[in-house]
């Protein structure tokens, strides 16, 4: 049955992404450090289609896993906005559905990855992206508000958290003005690394 | 040798404490959920010299690991004024260095406890700490506030933090405003947990 997953990067103060977010400076600039542990994986630049990477091991195997069981993607404009400019062709290798007050036609790339441009809402967004996910999951790509946006409305089941042991200072927090009601949550699997620390959670709407 | 420490439990969310804190209201009255981990063990009810608990198991172990290594203490004066009216006689069997503008004699209490206020700032409250603690380890109690200063001191050399799988939405958060330059970070150690998730680092200044 298609779960509603996130999987993300934060630091140890709990940030996602730094200030001054743009197309011109994706993420506010600390995705080498937040992502260190993902750019030494041979599993991550296969993916988005380049050469690189040292290592083939555990870390990596997550970075294939959630890839393989990924149907289709949903995403905020921001994040649009500012991967349209530098993601490979063909990158998501399925629908990815963004959230968005603009009017645009579906992107269609070689390939099978197609942006559509949804306009009513993340509720709409979600029924299509279950449709297209054909049994498998569905990702809440980011950024940080349209994780919590989908948090508060009580749609995730389960996410993968990687905790970057660092100290970012300032920037996006990802739990931001979470509802602390909504779930019941569960560890269901730590998983160590020299770089990061891997945490799966599973949540049941209380 | 002498190490500074923390050890501290955090909602998944990052806040170490609720909103509205004072004496008649500890720790924002958040204290039951975050650390339901710790009221678990009978170590826990042990230390605080009363009965309770259900385990006796490895959480129950880090409980005495760090009262074991903990030769004094240090804390801000809102977490003395919030636990001065509940806390049991000789709580901590050490000597306690509250940071305070108030001046006060020495509390000496009945047992090997005593509360020493310090007027003249952290680094002589850690001073007197280590020279006191005699080769085990300084713990800075909290709250987050002193924390944090310690930490942007450069001061810290090692902290636990334990991970309530739980959001509180709201409160204070225990790394807010932390200088992301000071320190490397090491994770040295990951112990899981049905309750919370239990991550020691070390910190090599910078």
């Amino acid at each position: 049955m298609t779960k509603v997953i996130f999987d993300c990067a934060i630091s140890l103060d709990g940030f996602f992404a730094g200030e001054n977010r743009s197309p011109s400076n994706p993420m506010g600039g600390i995705s080498m450090k937040l992502h260190q542990w993902m750019f030494k994986q041979k599993a991550f630049w296969k993916h988005i289609k380049q050469e690189g990477g040292e290592e083939d091991g555990q870390d990596g195997k997550l970075i294939d896993d959630v890839f393989a069981r990924t149907g289709s993607y949903i995403m905020g404009k921001r994040m649009f906005d500012e991967g349209e400019v530098v993601w490979a062709e063909d990158l998501f290798e399925a629908d990815v559905f963004v959230l968005t007050h603009e009017m645009r036609e579906p992107w269609v790339q070689k390939g099978s990855t197609t942006f559509y441009f949804i306009n009513d809402g993340l509720e709409s967004a979600l029924e299509l992206a279950k449709k297209s996910a054909q049994g498998k999951d569905v990702r809440i790509q980011g950024g940080a508000e349209t994780i919590q946006q989908f948090l508060n409305a009580g749609l995730i089941d389960e996410f993968f958290i990687h905790i970057t042991p660092i100290f970012l200072g300032k920037g996006i927090r990802l739990f931001e003005g979470i509802d602390e009601d909504k779930y019941e949550l569960k560890v269901m699997e730590i998983i160590p690394s020299e770089y990061t620390t891997h945490i799966r959670y599973k949540l049941n709407k209380k």
